[in-house]
């Protein structure tokens, strides 16, 4: 079967949802925050460590497999789930933004047909179509796969973004036609920038194609301020069905996502727990610290004495400090598990004052607690 | 209380002994290997998965915790056990062999007194005793000190080395006077080249001094022959008594350790098994395979059908392959469990041939296997 989303309940006060999404490895519950396991693994983790973060749909990138290993060599070990021995759901994004941001040089030739591109890892010439990226998230069998679109830079102007998201469209009716996978949901991507009367057209047509849960995209780019991230959620979520699942991609700043969650947002994904992990930052309700700090040698407390992740229960402040100075890898797995653990905790946080109605009043006593440290 | 070491048996056709050691942290078999901790930590690995290998004893370095993070900090820390959350017990070494192996330059100067050399990590001068080297140890609080010995270059002829033991001597009985850790056991060790006279010299004036385990030294150097390595053996054994645990160091070779157990070793260590994993290497029963190889890419079998492993169990060569390919962190991870395993397994087999005074048709064998790949 394909995800099934069912919303629960709405805050009294704020936009904010609470829903569930069956799948076919297992229920979850939205607002949620989903690890990125870019290559087929979540970095420097194993499979039980993320599911110990208490973890839901993790998300894997088609660009990435589609170079190294192949949709093939995936395919034929079974399927993403099977080849990277994940049993929970996978959300495939469609390569697109990938495409636009990694691809070398920045060269790229878009055309109607697809894009033109060179690979990241070895220059060679690609081509990526709406028709191939949903051919290859078909093979690799995950459980949500991504409409391929267009991820325009932020200084892209109103002309360019609205000849940019028509053509979004487009892609995203020829993706859905060749779509053939029974066990795989797509979702189709909202663009337009910060502007109301584009946001609108794109939810609006896009939703007449009638897809399984909608993404709002091209909010996590270089350059883009959180002032037009908030702007393209509000301008897009009135057109939005309620009854299939949101999802804001890229987006992974607790702020961003009590913010998303304010106005909306079911889901959310970034890189950011793990890489700032990989450069020894760790996320606490205090803001964030940086455990390559040497004022953290003696600290034999645990980055935070009120988390329950396994690098809080087992591990000091003063032994990561160790293992970054040294360069071990557990230090950055360590720090990994608690920076995811962070997330999906704020977004449980965030799911109990839905049910209490006090959204707004948990916000207050988060950010002040998290931003204290900016202010001093 | 200090270690102590039951012998249990010994085989019908070797000298190849079945023993226990019991500690502060439970009772374990030997022979048994050691898997290494360096920076307290076994690379790549959390403490659950190193138990998950059925490791027993560990091996971290003084030299590299007296380095980083410092002796005070481990001992603030409350021991290294609690520092990097190891409820197993440890034994350190005595720095003696990285200050030979490791320091800037390879200059050092020796003295009586002990040895002055350059910090591999910042070309700082160091000076390292016998009393510091225990003193050190006593505050990482391990389970078993190693007394302060000099690894004298496998170039260095009769002259030298009978001078280079008897300093040994007097530095391991200046140790000893100032080790005081009541939970601590001290180990010494016996040196001499290959030559039958020293090693003889060195074990009887070794045990005179009355360690709680005797181990055989410079067996690990550079340029050392595996010949010269089980003659230092042979030599060193029949002078040690039968109720002390006799420690081999630095080895982990299958074929040393079945030749070091049929010779009465009780325990190895080696950082083979976690250095070649880095390097994308894996032992089997049929010989070593290279993970990075491009002809694993679609092998969807585990790196050993019969390997009872965590990573055998869940992953396959072509998914490791991927994660080589691609830099992953858990590729590393996961081969180092692997071969860790495989090398805590043999142990495992050889006390079983132990108990079935088999010892000699277990190692025909293993070797037999183990070696066809080398005579295609």
């Amino acid at each position: 079967m394909k995800i099934k989303y069912t919303l629960e309940k709405e805050e009294k006060n704020t936009k904010a949802r609470l829903g569930k999404i069956e799948t076919n490895y297992g229920t979850y519950d939205t607002p949620m925050f989903m690890p990125v396991g870019t290559r087929a693994t979540v970095k420097g983790l194993t499979p039980e460590q993320v599911k110990d973060c208490n973890a839901g749909i993790i998300l894997s990138n088609t660009y990435h497999l589609w170079l190294r290993p192949g949709e093939d060599v995936v395919n034929h070990a079974g399927g993403l789930h099977k080849f990277m021995n994940w049993n929970g759901p996978i959300l495939t994004d469609s390569g697109g933004f990938q495409v636009f941001s990694l691809a070398k040089n920045k060269k790229k030739d878009i055309t109607e047909e697809g894009v033109h591109f060179k690979s990241h890892i070895d220059g060679s010439k690609l081509f990526l179509t709406p028709e191939k990226s949903i051919e290859i998230q078909n093979k690799l069998d995950s459980d949500i796969a991504m409409s391929f679109d267009e991820c325009p830079p932020a200084s892209a102007d109103h002309e360019y973004l609205k000849n940019s998201l028509e053509r979004t469209l487009r892609w995203a009716a020829r993706g859905k036609k060749v779509h053939s996978n029974p066990n795989q949901a797509l979702f189709g991507i909202v663009q337009g920038g910060p502007y109301e009367d584009l946001r609108k057209l794109s939810a609006i047509e896009t939703v007449k194609l009638d897809f399984d849960g909608y993404s709002i995209g091209g909010v996590a780019n270089d350059g883009e301020s959180k002032e037009d991230m908030y702007k393209a959620i509000d301008y897009s979520i009135p057109y939005l069905p309620k009854d299939k699942v949101r999802y804001l991609m890229g987006v992974g700043e607790p702020v961003d996502i009590i913010e998303g969650v304010e106005r909306g947002i079911d889901i959310f994904d970034c890189v950011l727990p793990t890489r700032i992990a990989r450069h020894g930052q760790a996320f606490t309700r205090n803001g964030k610290i940086n455990l390559n700090n040497a004022k953290f040698i003696e600290d034999f407390t645990p980055i935070e004495d009120t988390c329950d992740c396994y690098t809080c229960k087992n591990y000091t402040r003063g032994y990561i400090r160790h293992l970054m100075a040294t360069d071990e890898m557990l230090g950055k797995s360590l720090l990994s598990i608690h920076n995811i653990r962070f997330l999906i905790r704020l977004t449980e946080d965030l799911r109990e004052a839905i049910k209490n109605d006090n959204f707004l009043e948990y916000k207050k006593y988060f950010l002040e607690k998290y931003e204290q440290n900016k202010k001093h």
